[in-house]
């Protein structure tokens, strides 16, 4: 670690990773190390946060992520709320600044949010005195996905730095696409997105990244390949002809993934189209590393609610 | 607190404020101020209910109070349970009781009940043996609600006794008028019901109130404003002519407000239709005291929890 | 208990009681018997499962049964997780799959399972390394209903062996008579099926039991009668003339509850549609179980969990 690594952790809120300096992820990463233990013991409980409120409260629907949240802080011995509320006729900003004012004056500690709107955390973060933690906002972030993914290939090749990550797919509309992109890069790893052009503009070529639509060109050489949930709710059909034409593309056949590097890793943010995206036996192979993704999203996720409860007080989460 | 205050609490079930006495509210509220304390801890928790079990049977939503009841069950290290059903095809009054009996079969302390029947609280605590506490029955009741305003009022002025209070809006249908209405004049302060004649019948004369559809008329007098929210949902057309005209006639404006006492009080029981009922600024300036009201309601019902399952035993909720 | 009686527990699983040895069944009611005690305390807690998390995994309705394993986890000290996804447009089999992963790899002890599909639980057992525990598969098995019910007639005459049990109603689809009547027919007692030719092919005879389509015929000599919930939604028109002719040919109605045994013990599994196949007094006299039957409930479900999670390591639910 540099010698800018920080002594403490200083940030109230997880907004995106867009802000994280390399050294601040690395403390995560690190924080969930010593967590990923806990998960394996037969009494999977620390009494790090025995007493303080961890409020879910998603306004999209997410299962996985909204469990994985609840058991990383009942792992930690605090206690939750699950906290929804269907979109009123009022307007959806006030509306929501209403309703995290009134689950912080119940005493909450963390609000864990998902939110349809970009920017729903962070405005949330300006308006109240409890730790936010964005689980999902629009198309904007999706950091703890991105620092379970990141916490995932560390584990596999001990390193980021150098690696060459393909992440592929509907790159537009994906939060994980960006929130991994950004921490990607901010740690020395070289990120290659793949997609169709009209899922991929060439404008991420700013945020650092390789762009390509041509996924065969670029198979051979990559370390990581992450494959991005088909959402096909979100697609329309003028931006792409057909399932099927969109797995001959862009999905990890069997035929391609026997074109990569011996030891490339597999990943998918879950839930999986199996045999869309990601051939199936791929999926389940000994170069996947899906079900560790899940397993290590408990270790981050305990970690991020730890930090943010522990942060030196007086920070507004900015530096 | 006067000589006839109870030494020890003997009800078993909050059904309504109606059939309180002027020092058993008191002693709620004096015990609800030992129980604000913990939620200003870091480790907000006390082992008071711990291996009891509380039940939310709510079938109206109502994730605010819901989730106020959870946390405050929480805080007595209580187990909570989440129990709705949709009404089945039998009638209902016999699936309520079947309901109940059910629950408390499985050996649950308390039953947290809300239900559209007035009454609904009442025919359960005839029915089982746990514990009942009405969270909102039909227009009825809703007695933390109550509870938890006079705390409000109590924290700011010191005292009920001699203020003059207005609840304002749609009284006939608002269950939070009439338990108000029952605990403010058995603790001494004058009550002041203001609405349009169609949403405030001079009946409520009776219970105790004067009643006055002119806003203007008494706007200067009054220590408290509580404006209740505007149930677009639950009024008749015939019974109002427009949104705007309710604003011009009933709101709480920036005029009005500026014709109030200068230490005037401002409540409502959320959640806000901001610029309908009350303007957003009034809403979160100085004198308002809206979040302190969603504060307080933890510590009352974590003290009317606490209360109900510490009764002396024997007592039926019946004096 | 005969010299056959299991000295440790070494099922990882509960999928149906067809596969257990009546030691086995022995086994589960007498370490309910120890867990029934702590329901009756003030404080119904034991540390035997903390730190552990218990899935609740139901892709039906079902607030009766998830509630009775929720508070029977919770009573163990077992952190609880609700986990409910809607049936995808993929396959269900591969989304059951995939769900039941992410939920292990998250760390989770046992799922407790409920789901249309018959074998579902045991599919997933053959899937996942934790615990899997079935709440009802379609209409194959509900092992902890039968293991309440016979826990219930054991508490009530002090024996299973001997009794002679009616199990009346919609045969063909009840997952509850088929797992009462495996696990009575291995202690010891006579099953006697009732209901119409077309809810109760003959085919069950094959099972163990007496079949018989005439109620009357075999009422006086029942020791217990478990009447089970008419279902409207199943049952189609073709199947049986109106909700009246059920009744009065299939109903325990006061006029046959007067020519049952005086001692006779009437069971419904519930909720109840009092008036249909239950005559509404019968079901709250004395000589009714029902509530007993939600009581022990718990006491069997804590033994359930509890002893799923201390199998005899090595053991893959298989004997």
């Amino acid at each position: 670690m540099s010698t800018e690594a920080p002594a403490v952790w200083t940030r109230k809120h997880l907004l995106g990773l867009h802000e994280l300096s390399a050294d601040e992820i690395r403390f995560i990463l690190d924080t969930a190390d010593s967590f990923k233990e806990v998960s394996t013991r037969s009494v999977k409980k620390v009494p790090a946060l025995r007493g303080r409120v961890v409020v879910n409260a998603f306004w999209e629907d997410s299962t996985r992520t909204r469990t994985s949240f609840q058991l990383a802080a009942q792992r930690l011995s605090a206690d939750t709320i699950d906290f929804s509320e269907k979109t009123s006729s009022v307007s959806k900003g006030e509306t929501l600044i209403d309703t995290a004012r009134n689950i912080e004056a119940m005493g909450i500690d963390v609000i864990v949010i998902r939110h349809p709107a970009a920017g729903a955390a962070q405005l949330l973060s300006r308006t109240v005195n409890c730790s936010i933690v964005n689980a999902g906002d629009g198309a904007h972030e999706h950091p703890t996905q991105g620092l379970l993914d990141l916490y995932t290939i560390r584990e596999r090749f001990g390193r980021i730095e150098g690696l060459k990550v393909a992440i592929v797919g509907d790159i537009a509309n994906s939060r994980v696409a960006r929130s991994n992109l950004f921490a990607l890069t901010k740690l020395g790893a070289e990120v290659i997105l793949v997609g169709p052009p009209t899922l991929l503009p060439r404008s991420f070529e700013q945020l650092g990244a390789r762009v390509t639509h041509d996924f065969d060109s670029v198979i051979g050489e990559l370390d990581v390949v992450n494959m991005l949930r088909v959402q096909f709710e979100r697609i329309k059909t003028s931006q792409f002809p057909t399932v099927r034409e969109f797995t001959s593309m862009y999905g990890l056949t069997w035929d391609r993934f026997q074109r990569c590097k011996r030891d490339v890793f597999v990943m998918h943010p879950g839930p999986m189209n199996r045999g869309i995206e990601i051939q199936s036996d791929i999926a389940d192979g000994s170069q996947s590393g899906i079900l560790q993704q899940v397993t290590n999203g408990l270790a981050v996720r305990m970690a991020v609610l730890y930090l943010v409860t522990q942060a030196t007080s007086g920070s507004d989460g900015q530096r």
